[in-house]
C-alpha cells in the first residue's frame, strides 16, 4: 500500500506550528507496513486541496488528510471534500449525539456551529471521535481510501490507532517494513562510512542502509521493504552482528536507547554510582543523567563549577594546578572528576572544562577546546577534544562524549 | 513572492524525525514577507524530486529544498538537481578550502568523500557553509529562484539566516508582514485569553492575535499583513503598552527573549551574582543559565543534589530537617537554598527539591509536586507547584517557573 498524507492549516505554512501529527502518522504507517510516498502541506484554500487531492490520487492507493474540520468559517475541508466526492451533507446521528455528550459533560450549550459539525458527505463512512466534536471521514473510490480527521493532535492520534489501524489490519495489510537503527558515537559521518564501506557493499540488496548524523552521533539505519527473505529480521540481526564485529567501540545502542540510559543501565547492573563535576557543559550531563528515571539509584549529583573559586574550594582543586595550567587542563579537570567523586563519595566521576565559545578562546586554547576526565576507583584520565565554534553543540557534543568515555571506561576498554 | 518548501529524507518519511527545518523555514520566509504556499515532503529518490521539482515551478517564484546533500551513497539531490538543471559538477575551490578548514579544525583527515562535497553544478550559486561540509546552491532558471541547503538543521539555519535572507532583502523583496511576539508565564491559556478578553476586543481589525503555548509559557502574537495603517510596528507597540498595564506580572520579554537570558540582563545590569542547588530539576536550571553566552560574568555553579547526602554534607541542610519534612519541603529548599548561597557565595540562589516522576509520588505529595526556594540577600521564601506527570515537562517547567521566580525578585515583586 503507498500513502499520501496532506495537512491542511495555514497555520502550518507560516511556520507557527510545527507538523507533528504528520510524522506521527507516518510512523505508524511505516510500522503497520504501509509505504509513505510524500506528505504534502497546504493551506485551508480550496483549490489548493482539490489540487493536492488529486496530485495523491495519481500514484496512492491511501490519502490521509488531517486539519480543517474546526467549526470556523475558515475550516473547509469537509465542504471541499463533498465537491470533490460530488457528495452533499446530511446528519449523521451519532456525531449528533457525542458532540451532545462532549457539550453537557463539559458544561457548555451546544451551539448551532457545532450542531452542523454531525453534517457529514452522504458517501462516507464516519469515524467517530470521542475526544473531540468533529468526526472523522473514510471515503473510498476508485480502489483509493481517502481518510479525514481533524487535526487537533490528541484526537487524530486516538482516530488513527483505534480505528484506521485497527481497519487496515482487518483488510489484511501486511506488515513487511522493518527497521532497525544502530547508534555510533566518536566517529563522523565520512570516516565511518569508510570504515565499513566492505561491510556496506555486502548488504543483501534487499537491506537498505541510511545515515542520520545528529550532533556527537551517526545513527545506521537498516531497513527492508517487502523483503522475499524467509526471515528479514532475523537477516538484519545477522548484518548487524558483522557490524558490531567492524566497530565494538563505536556502537553504544540500538532503536530508542541514548547514552545516558545505556550508562545507567551499566551502572544499575554494576552497583556502581557515578557523580559530575561540570564547568563548560554548564549542568547539561547532569541534566541529560536525570532525565532518566529512576537515575537517583545510581547518580548522587553534580558540582557545576562555573567559577573557578568553586573548583577549589568546593571541589578542592589545588589553586596552583589553575595558575599554572588554566582551568581549561588535563591537570584541573583531573582534579575536578577526582575531587567530586571524593566529596560526593562516588564509585565514577565525570569533569568537563572547556571553552564553549564564543568568546574566551586564545591562540593556544582555541574556542572549542574542552578537557574531559573520567575518575574511576583506582585511577583517572582525561582526554582533549577540538569542537567547533558553536556553544549550544559544543555542549551537547562534549556531555555526549563525556558519557561515551564512561560507558567505555565501565565496559573495561 | 510565493514559495514552495520540498524537503528531502526518507527518515521524514518514516516518521523518524519531525520536520521542524520546514516550519523554521517557513516561519522566516513568513517574517521576511514571502508566502509560503505548500510544503512537499519527499524522499531521497530520483523520480520524487524531480517530480516536486517540476510541481513546484509551476506556480512558485522562490523554491526551497533541503536534505539530501550529505556525502554518503543515500543522498542524491545533488546528482539530481546537476540533471533538472542540465548542469555538470566542477570543483568549488573555496567550498574545498572551507571543508579543508574544518577537517583541520577537528584533527581529522581529509576524506575522497568529503572532497567530492566541494564539486557544485556548473550553473548554480554556492552560497557557503561554513558549520558543515555540504554547501548550499542556488540556481535561477525561468525567474524562479531554486535553493538547495542541508537537512541538518544548524547548518541549514546559519545559511538561510546569515545569506539568503540577506541577499533577498537585497533584492528588495517587501517585508510586509509584521509580527512582534509577547511571552508570559505563570498563567495557563484560557485563564489568560479570559483576564485579556477586553484588551482582544478592542485591537484594531489589521491586527491579528494568536496564542501560542508551550510548557510552562503561553506565547501571544501580534502580526499585520499589508496593513494599511500609516506606522503598523507602531500600531502594534500601542497594543502592548496596553496590555502590559493589563498584566504586567505575567510578561517576561519579547520576541527573541528568552527568560535565562531576562534574568542574566537583569543580573548584569544589578551587578549580582547567583548559583543553583537543584534536586529534581537535576540541573536544568543551570544548563538554562549557562546557554547564555557570557553567564559567567554572574552565574558562579550550581549543586546538583540528587542524593540526600549531597544536600547534607555539601549544602550543610540539617539532616533533621530531612527526617522531619522530607526532602520535598518548604524547609528543606529553603536550607538548599540557603546553603548554596552562603558556599558559593553568592547575591542570590535558586534551590528546587520535588518530585518529578514518573515514581516516587505518595497520597501526600504526589507526583508533580515541586517547590521552589529563592535566596536574596536578607531572606528566602519558596513556593509550591503541582505540576503534572510527564517527567520532562515537569523539569522544564519548573526551570522556567524558578527562574521567573528570581526575575521577579530581581525586580522587586
Amino acid at each position: 500500500m503507498i500513502a499520501e498524507i496532506i495537512s491542511i492549516g495555514d497555520e502550518l505554512l507560516i511556520g507557527q506550528i510545527v507538523n507533528t501529527n504528520a510524522s506521527f502518522i507516518a510512523a505508524e504507517l511505516n510500522l503497520a507496513g504501509i509505504i509513505v510516498r510524500r506528505i504534502t502541506t497546504i493551506g485551508d484554500t480550496h483549490n489548493e486541496i482539490l489540487s493536492a487531492l488529486h496530485h495523491a490520487s495519481q500514484y496512492a492507493n491511501l490519502v490521509i488528510i488531517t486539519g480543517g474540520l474546526g467549526p470556523t468559517n475558515d475550516d473547509i475541508t469537509k465542504h471541499t471534500l463533498c465537491e470533490y466526492f460530488d457528495s452533499h451533507l446530511v446528519l449523521h446521528q451519532e456525531s449528533l449525539d457525542n458532540i451532545r455528550d462532549i457539550f453537557c459533560k463539559r458544561g457548555y450549550e451546544l451551539t448551532e456551529r457545532n450542531r452542523l459539525q454531525a453534517e457529514l458527505p452522504h458517501n462516507c463512512t464516519a469515524i467517530s471521535n470521542p475526544l473531540g466534536t468533529a468526526p472523522g471521514m473514510w471515503f473510498e473510490k476508485n480502489a483509493i481510501h481517502y481518510i479525514s480527521m481533524p487535526g487537533v493532535p490528541f484526537e487524530m492520534k486516538k482516530m488513527l490507532m483505534d480505528e484506521v489501524l485497527p481497519t487496515f489490519e482487518r483488510l489484511g495489510v501486511t506488515k513487511s517494513i522493518i527497521h532497525k537503527t544502530i547508534y555510533t558515537i566518536g566517529i563522523g559521518e565520512s570516516a565511518l562510512a569508510d570504515r565499513i564501506k566492505n561491510w556496506e557493499e555486502q548488504l543483501p540488496t534487499d537491506i537498505k542502509l541510511a545515515y542520520l548524523p545528529e550532533p556527537g552521533i551517526v545513527k545506521l539505519r537498516l531497513s527492508t521493504y517487502n523483503s522475499d527473505a524467509a526471515n528479514p529480521k532475523e537477516a538484519i540481526a545477522k548484518e548487524i552482528t558483522k557490524l558490531k564485529e567492524l566497530i565494538p567501540e563505536l556502537i553504544f545502542g540500538y532503536d530508542k536507547d541514548t547514552i545516558q540510559k545505556v550508562v545507567g543501565e551499566i551502572l544499575l547492573k554494576l552497583g556502581k554510582s557515578v557523580a559530575t563535576a561540570e564547568s563548560c557543559t554548564g549542568g547539561y550531563i547532569a541534566h541529560l543523567i536525570t532525565s532518566v528515571a529512576g537515575s537517583s539509584a545510581y547518580y548522587k549529583g553534580s558540582v557545576v563549577a562555573y567559577d573557578n573559586a568553586v573548583k577549589v574550594e568546593i571541589l578542592g582543586v589545588d589553586e596552583k594546578l589553575i595558575q599554572l595550567h588554566g582551568a581549561v587542563s588535563q591537570e584541573v579537570v583531573s582534579a575536578m572528576a577526582q575531587g567530586v567523586q571524593r566529596i560526593l563519595k562516588t564509585d565514577y566521576a565525570i569533569a568537563t572544562s572547556g571553552i564553549a565559545g564564543p568568546d574566551g578562546g586564545t591562540p593556544e586554547k582555541p574556542v572549542g577546546t574542552i578537557w574531559i576526565a573520567i575518575a574511576s576507583p583506582n585511577k583517572v584520565y582525561a582526554e582533549k577534544f577540538l569542537l567547533g565554534d558553536d556553544r549550544e553543540r559544543n555542549i551537547r557534543r562534549a556531555s555526549l562524549f563525556a558519557l561515551n568515555m564512561l560507558r567505555k571506561e565501565l565496559m573495561g576498554r
